[in-house]
C-alpha cells in the first residue's frame, strides 16, 4: 500500500466548465504530480439521484473524461477508469453495507438537505440512502491515504473514516487504512450572469466550446453596474466578467485593467475584448489537444481501458485481503 | 432466456440436517429432473445476520456443498456454486437499490419481525435492511422463471417481482421476466425432543453423522409418553421417534409398527432399534458417498469451480443487457 495515494471521482454530468476546472482539474493536475492519482467517473453515483434519467450517463461520461485528458489529467501519471468498469466497487459496497448502521446513513447531513432541496426528485431510494456506502468503498478499495474534499464534504468523508475503522475492528487486521482529508482551496468562479458558475444555470464557459462561442460569452458579461456613461470611472472588484477573466491575465494586465477602468481610460467593450482573448488564449492549446482526441476515439478508449485494468487489479488486490478477512 | 430455470439457495449454517433434508434438498433433487438449476450457497447473505460471526463461513459452505452433493444435487443436472464468487450478483444489487425505494423494504413483513424475534443480534444495518434486493438481484440475474418458496418467503419473491417490474418499467424494455412462486409442500420434521429438527435447539440428525451416532439418537427419543409400561397399549401417532422414522419405513413396516404398538406386542426399544436400522439405511449410501468426496477434496473445488464459471457466464450477460438497459 502506497501511503500517498489518492482517489477521486466526479460524477458525468456532461460537458465541464470553467467551474469544474478551477474547481476540481487544475487540483488534480497538481496532485498527479505528487501522488498515485486515481481518477474516476462517478457514473453509478449519478444513480443516485438520475436513475430515471440515465439517457445521457455514456455520452456524458465520454464527454467528461475528454475534458480531463484535454485539460491536464495526463494517463501517463495517473489511473483514469469508470467506476462501473470495476466492479469490485460494488463487491465491497455489498460487504460494507452489512456492517454500516442504517443510523449513519440517515444521520448523513446532506440526506435530508439534498432531500429538501431537491424536492423535484425522487431521492427516497435505498441506493440513495446508500451513496455514503459506496462512495467509502470507491475510496477505501484503493487503501487511499489521502481523498481531496471541500468543507461540504467533510462529513461523507468522516462516515468513509468510520466504516474503513469498524471494519478493521470487526475482522482485527489492519485491511484498510483512514483516509485523511486533503482539504482544497478553490478560486471562486463566477458564470455570466454573476452567480456561480453552474450548467444549470445556463451561465458556463464550456471547454470544449469554441474560441468564438467564449469570445461572445464574455462580451455578454454583466461588467461594473454603477458605470453608466463610457466615461464614468468604473470599479473592476465590482465586475463580473473581471471576476472571472482575472483568472486567465498576467498580473501587469490586471494592473492596466484597474487603473484603465478606474480612470476611465478604458471602456469596458474594449476591456472584455482584451480579457476575451487572454482567455481563449489560456485554453487554445487545451482545446485543440481536445479536438485531436475526439478525432482519434480509439485513443480515449484505450486509455480508459488500460486505466480500467490497473485499477481492478489494485481493487481485486483488496477484495482478496476482504475475503479473507471475513472467510469467504 | 429458459422458462424452465430456478433459482434457489442456502445460507451456510453448517452440517445440514435431516430437516434441510425433506425441506430443501428432496425438492432440489426433483427439480433438478425437471427444470435448469441454479442452486448457490448464499454466504453474503449470512452477512445480514452474522457479519460479526463469520469465522465458519468458510468451513460452513464447504460442508453444506458436501452435503448437498452427497444427497443427490448432482453437478450434472444443475449449477452449483457459491454467491460470493459470482460478482454479478453484488453489481446488479448496487444497481437495483438505485431504483428500490426504502419503504419497500421497510415495509418487507419480515424485517421488523426478525428484528423481535433475534434480538441479541444487531439488524440495524444496511445491509440487513437492503436484504430482499440482493436476493432479487440473486433470482433475477439469472432470469429464472421460478423460485421454490415456502408459505412464509412469499412477500420476499413479492418485493423481487416488483423489482423486477421497476426496472423493466423505468428501461422500457424487458430485461428480467417476473420469477414466479413454486409454492413447496414439505412433510414437517421433528427432532429428538419432538420440537421442529434445528441445529440450534441440539435435536437434529446430521447428514454427515455415523450410522453409530444416528442410531443412539434415535434411541434417545421420546415414544408415546402415555405409554408408560412394556404392556401397555400405545399410539404411533403421539410418539415423536414415529413421526421421524416413518418417513422412512416401507408401508408395510409402518402397518406392523401401527398393529404391534396399538397391542402392545412390539415394544418401544426394540421398535427404536427396528425404525433406526430404516433411517440409517436409507441413509447409508448418500453417506458413503460424502466420505467418498470429503477425501478427495479436489472434486468439490473442481465442481464449484465449474459452477462457478458457468453461472458467472449467464451472469455476465444478463448485466451487459442491464448496462445497456441504463447506458452504462
Amino acid at each position: 500500500m502506497s501511503n500517498k495515494r489518492i482517489v477521486s471521482g466526479m460524477r458525468p454530468t456532461g460537458k465541464l466548465h470553467l467551474g469544474h476546472f478551477h474547481g476540481v482539474l487544475a487540483n488534480w493536475r497538481e496532485l498527479q504530480e505528487e501522488y498515485e492519482c486515481f481518477f474516476f467517473a462517478a457514473d453509478w453515483h449519478s444513480l443516485t439521484t438520475e436513475y430515471d434519467n440515465t439517457a445521457g450517463i455514456r455520452q456524458n461520461t465520454d464527454e467528461m473524461i475528454l475534458d480531463w485528458l484535454a485539460f491536464g489529467v495526463d494517463p501517463a501519471k495517473c489511473v483514469i477508469f469508470r467506476q462501473s468498469r470495476v466492479p469490485q466497487h460494488a463487491e465491497l459496497n455489498l460487504i460494507l453495507s452489512m456492517i454500516t448502521p442504517v443510523s449513519w446513513l440517515e444521520r448523513n447531513p446532506t440526506y435530508k438537505e439534498m432531500q429538501e432541496n431537491l424536492s423535484t426528485k425522487d431521492l427516497s431510494t435505498f441506493g440513495f440512502l446508500g451513496y455514503p456506502v459506496l462512495m467509502a468503498s470507491d475510496i477505501i478499495v484503493y487503501k487511499a491515504s489521502k481523498v481531496p474534499v471541500g468543507h461540504d464534504q467533510l462529513p461523507h468523508l468522516e462516515i468513509t473514516r468510520e466504516i474503513a475503522r469498524r471494519f478493521n475492528y470487526l475482522y482485527n487486521r489492519e485491511v484498510f487504512p483512514e483516509p485523511a482529508a486533503l482539504l482544497t482551496e478553490t478560486p471562486k468562479v463566477l458564470g455570466l450572469d454573476g452567480r456561480k458558475m453552474s450548467k444549470s444555470y445556463g451561465n458556463a464557459i464550456f471547454l470544449s466550446e469554441s474560441a468564438e462561442e467564449t469570445r461572445k460569452k464574455v462580451m455578454s458579461m454583466v461588467t461594473d453596474t454603477q458605470r453608466v456613461r463610457r466615461s464614468d470611472p468604473g470599479e473592476p472588484d465590482r465586475c463580473v466578467a473581471f471576476s472571472l477573466n482575472s483568472l486567465y491575465l498576467p498580473e501587469e494586465k490586471k494592473a492596466d485593467i484597474y487603473a484603465g477602468c478606474r480612470s476611465a481610460a478604458i471602456g469596458c467593450v474594449e476591456c472584455k475584448k482584451l480579457q476575451a482573448e487572454y482567455l481563449v488564449q489560456t485554453l487554445a492549446p487545451y482545446r485543440a489537444r481536445r479536438d485531436e482526441l475526439t478525432e482519434k476515439p480509439g485513443l480515449v478508449a484505450e486509455i480508459l481501458a488500460e486505466g480500467e485494468a490497473r485499477a481492478a487489479t489494485e481493487a481485486a488486490r483488496t477484495m482478496a485481503e476482504v475475503r479473507d478477512a471475513l472467510n469467504l
